[in-house]
């Protein structure tokens, strides 16, 4: 079912000082940071060969990372996501196994435009996963 | 300076359950697990179209994961690993930037049979960083 992975998010205090260990110590192209004040993140992507570091900020009062930036003063990985070709198909086979998907279970418009859907932590070895619609 | 993703590894406490959950629920191809005594861990790759995830289970007495698992008992994302042409130009550069390498700074040989580094995650976001030579 899972495809490609599409990216590993990290979330950090600030996307400015992550930009500059990415591009200046780690050597590698990072875009311009932006603002999506309707997922409550500004975010830099990390372009590599084969896939994308997201770094995550948080913006707004009701950012869904504060809390993890709290408790991570440093920064840390948040999730990973995964591309699945149909994501309710996806769901209802995840559900199926008795997998928690968060939320109402409904699959929303993610920071790049496709349908996601977020599972729980728990069921899936301690790791936030992320299923955008590819 | 870092290329590919090569992978992202996740320690678990059971590499035989956390396959379960890959291929039973996530419907991905994982591979046999593997013991590597000289690294204190059991692996289990998840192959993906762009990249690998490494489920890694503390082996023996002295596992690296072992602290990890003991307090993350659902598992967790433990690192990721970026690939770099030249671990030892690369070493040197990171330290230029007064980034820290762990250990002795000096490549060790990794599982893949290939050198490898890691860099001091409060450096790096709050990510532990592998570098392997590509």
């Amino acid at each position: 079912m899972i495809g490609r992975l599409n990216h590993v998010a990290v979330a950090v205090e600030s996307v400015e000082k992550a930009s500059a260990v990415y591009r200046d110590a780690l050597g590698a192209k990072v875009s311009a940071a932006e603002s999506l004040p309707e997922h409550g993140v500004t975010v830099v992507f990390v372009e590599l060969p084969n896939t994308k570091i997201e770094l995550l900020e948080p913006y707004g009062e009701n950012s869904p990372i504060a809390g993890f930036v709290a408790k991570n003063a440093a920064g840390g990985i948040h999730h990973v996501c995964y591309e699945v070709d149909d994501i309710i198909s996806a769901r209802d086979q995840l559900k199926a196994t008795g997998a928690r998907v968060l939320g109402d279970g409904e699959p929303r418009i993610g920071a790049h435009g496709k349908p996601v859907l977020f599972l729980h932590p728990k069921d899936f070895c301690g790791t936030l996963i992320e299923l955008e619609q590819a």
